[in-house]
């Protein structure tokens, strides 16, 4: 049975001791009512329903799956119950917006909530979760009407959200979608077309669901400036006409899941084919602008999902932890440890500390991050001077991609890295480490590719502007104060992280497939460097603590001295791959692959 | 549906091009009769088998998987049929010893063998793969009467075997099991125990199972040192005492199933919890050497393991590479690439050519180490000159932890590409490219986990003779001429390993828990020199080459050069890594964990 303990106390770390957090929100009036107490009573509420009520039927839910029949779907056991739990406690608006029910909390404080739900139950929370980036694309695009009548049912969790975009032939390349969106004489839209991989697109938690969907109006532009965008719920509410209550009172649309998909993991999570055959919608933002709009909620979604990889990191170390210390097996290099016993607890051996110390450096490295991402889109939403505002929104927008890639990429690690660290008993589908590996594995697909965040991060927020953001970005870290011990080799991850860029922008130049050559091991070098510069941020919280303060961080500056000295290094194997330009990639003739 | 067309081109090519086999043959008097046209027709004949026979119920024996009733097991549909395939071939025994009844082909080509069966079957060709190291460690161990008994029905497959060596509470610490073997008046052993984890130690594809057991003789020193071995059949056969026929004919010997494992993948496999009660059993080798007679079938299993890795990763490149051709999907940077077609193929995106590049290069390249590890294994056999015959073996002994661990290491690093080629559809079962993911993944795990086969590699076979062997190895690959652009990062991947194998050794003069610190990343290091060495040398061939043998091996070249520019870097970040010492792995205190 896997264990899981909420980690509010390196949570509260990130956020007031890592980052001031109080002195953060004492300057948005939006986060008047905000302080360090009210903070830890969310997390100690959010930790205690994810351990409680969420996390006993994560294991169950993916021997059992969701169960697809005649277009119904039905939610593993135990999972209505687990809903109810985050619906009650109001879970689904906390980052929604005040003025339609929402509760406004900052978002450095809402991604380690998420983090404990993603961690205890991912295949539970994906229910939840596409709801509140539903919301955010509605408040941020809808119109009046659909804000009043959509976004209070979805920040209670009455209703739930999902995203339509993908087709049989169209993942990726979103231009080249076939559903259709036909004027109906109201104002609104007759949706039809098949859609695949649509997360939570049906299923038996909720009231109603709410679908975004991609569709293409009729003479609409070819390609992705021809896409628009509608939100098509699974029951009209008798007021979902567009000048008021219609005569039909609440409807069934004309939507249905024609199947769901046997899936490597989050098997409890229901992934619907969905036929839609003329169901009406409504269009949200401006007609074509369908794209733009969609990514206020992918943007959203990108960050999500990097925290729900760190949240699988977390629960696959704690597990990790845990048999490592209780399994005894062979004895220290040492000699014996334990005198009166047959083997000391694998624990002792170095390659094992080594599995469970990386995993550590990336999750509570991650941690960080995620606080840090979550302040950044704070300040682009809330801070009143505009050229902070926006400064804020460039560094967010810099760093969804890495979010979203850096840390499911390293979540799969560490994931891997728990597995192994139960040997035989790892693979064994009782201990519940395979499945960890399973439904992390996701996180590095969906909401776009971790290769194609990658060329977003390099092509769209580093070349894009020339690297302006990057250095700013860059100069900053440079600015900070750090332990001696880090100084050097922080600077030589940030100078390499630049050297990189230049490199990547003066071959792009000359040569188109340079930036998608080295654009994931560009990211991965750019994500070292931040977290290089987060552990010396951490490092130096800890050194300038007082006793008191300082015991309660212990084992900061080992993970620190960990994390410079065995995974840093990548940097420099990076950067070499990177000088390396696009030749070795585009050579082999296409034919001979 | 997954494709496998069998690579018996570049098989050849490692084989006769990269590799003198035929002059290496005609050197050894055991392998007289080999030749080109002798092993190439093997080559085929097994890649008929695997593609045509073993291939077809690969994926279907993943979603059936293997069942228990009762004690009995039911491998999966189609099952039988397949096996009967590789036991008419004489498959099983095609390594096996000539005089009873073995075909004993050369190791250098049977590992190519074996890696097709891996490739196309994975799960089936588990119920095989046991049976020839069984076989092995009898040859080397058994007396004469039950070498005759045995041996022609194991390379036969009539029989099977398994190894038995796992307990609940000992896996990697066998120093810790509690079976126990009691001597019986006619020389027989009582055996009494419980095993876990025992792949194909009970199943219905073959009419006797021969289980090779570690037990404790009554008075066994204590630890590694008090284990013995014994040869225990699920029947006895009619002249099964070790003084002729007994009287009981063929009988069932007392050991029974307890249950199979629910496992992450290899489903179509079952792996048993076995009851050994009283069970009779035959001692093999001396009382209290079990442990290194267990270690005969251990090595050849532990390369075996790493082909299987091979033969996976080159399953995955194949549907990873057909699939980017036709898969459809956004534009070439430069611009469309087909005018006439709505996008262009996703091979023309650098990213997807980079996944695919990396698979390319750790399959070529492993096939090439799979030859030369098979080459040393069959000049440690066979070689006349006993200096060259022990230079050989020690050689053998060095890569052999390199060929388990480096081999499934990379094997899923490339499964993990070729199923994020396919984006959301490699997360779907039906694609087939997840289970490759998942049954990869237990390569990585047993047979010794890949941290025990670093330790191995660090401790027992570089430091135990002070980097002799290394040292060696290092040399004869530094005399290799090889092309100009190569001979420079070549020789400092060879010498950063011998650099560190010196770090290493003078760190665990002052620090017991040097080795065990660095020996994951040190493994790593000296895998990367290795492939260095085989691609240069596999670039050297083909530019020596005529231009008609130039135009068979067109894309080496290309690929050599990924491999340096891409991939080769990361021996300098592992160098920094080991040069770092224990203090980073050791220094955060157990308690914090």
């Amino acid at each position: 049975m896997l264990r899981y303990t909420p980690p509010v106390d390196d949570m509260a770390f990130a956020l007031f001791d890592v980052f001031d957090a109080e002195a953060e929100w004492a300057r948005l009036p939006a986060f008047a009512d905000m302080d360090e107490a009210v903070a830890k009573a969310v997390l100690a509420e959010a930790g205690k329903l994810a351990a409680e009520t969420l996390l006993p039927s994560y294991q169950s839910s993916d021997a059992e799956g969701a169960r697809w029949r005649d277009g119904e779907v039905v939610a593993p056991a135990g999972f209505r119950a687990a809903f109810d739990g985050l619906v009650k406690g109001g879970w689904l608006g906390v980052s929604g917006n005040p003025h339609h029910g929402g509760q406004g909390l900052p978002k450095m404080l809402t991604v380690l909530v998420e983090e404990m739900f993603w961690a205890a139950n991912t295949n539970l929370y994906l229910y939840g979760a596409l709801t509140t980036g539903a919301a955010i694309c509605i408040d941020a695009h809808a119109d009046a009407a659909l804000k009043r009548r959509y976004l209070p049912r979805l920040y209670s969790g009455e209703w739930t959200g999902a995203m339509a975009l993908t087709e049989p032939h169209a993942g990726t390349d979103l231009g080249l979608i076939r559903t259709r969106a036909e004027p109906l004489a109201d104002g609104t839209y007759a949706i039809t077309g098949n859609k695949i991989f649509i997360t939570s697109g049906e299923h038996d938690l909720a009231d109603n669901i709410v679908h975004l969907v991609l569709a293409k109006l009729p003479d609409a532009p070819p390609g992705s400036r021809g896409i628009s965008l509608f939100l098509v719920p699974k029951y009209r509410p008798s007021d979902d006409a567009a000048d008021g209550p219609d005569a039909a009172g609440s409807v069934r649309n004309g939507f249905v899941s024609r199947s769901i998909e046997h899936k490597m993991g989050i098997r409890g999570s229901a992934t619907s084919a969905i036929e839609y055959d003329a169901a009406v919608g409504h269009l949200v933002g401006e007609p074509n602008r369908g794209l733009a709009c969609m990514f206020t909620m992918m943007n959203h979604a990108r960050v999500s999902v990097g925290i729900q990889g760190l949240g699988l990191a977390e629960l696959g170390y704690q597990n990790a932890a845990a048999y490592a210390r209780e399994r005894p097996q062979g004895r220290a290099p040492s000699g014996p440890r334990d005198q009166n016993a047959e083997a000391d607890s694998i624990l002792v051996h170095p390659d094992v500390r080594r599995m469970l110390l990386a995993q550590r450096a990336f999750t509570e490295g991650g941690r960080a991050f995620a606080a840090y991402v979550g302040l950044l889109l704070d300040r682009a939403e809330h801070t009143a001077d505009e050229v902070e505002r926006d400064a804020a929104q460039v560094a967010a927008d810099l760093l969804t991609p890495v979010a979203k890639a850096f840390l499911t990429d390293r979540a799969m690690d560490c994931a891997l890295l728990a597995q192994q660290t139960f040997g035989g008993h790892g693979y064994i589908a009782e201990h519940g480490m395979e499945q960890i590996v399973r439904d992390v594995r996701i996180s590095q697909i969906y909401e776009g590719t971790n290769g194609v965040q990658a060329l977003d991060f390099t092509a769209r927020k580093v070349l894009r502007d020339r690297g302006q953001a990057l250095r700013r970005l860059l100069n900053d870290l440079r600015g900070e104060t750090v332990p001696d011990e880090f100084r050097a080799p922080l600077h030589a991850a940030l100078d390499a992280t630049e050297r990189a860029a230049e490199r990547i922008a003066t071959a792009a130049r000359a040569d188109p497939a340079a930036p998608g050559a080295a654009s994931v091991e560009f990211l991965e070098l750019a994500g070292l460097a931040i977290y290089a510069w987060l552990w010396a941020r951490m490092a130096q919280v800890v050194t300038k603590a007082d006793a008191a303060q300082r015991a309660r961080h212990e084992g900061k500056l080992d993970v620190a001295r960990f994390f410079y000295a065995k995974l840093l290094p990548k940097t420099v194997a990076l950067e070499c791959a990177i000088q390396a330009g696009a030749a070795p990639v585009m050579a082999l003739p296409e034919e001979l692959f």
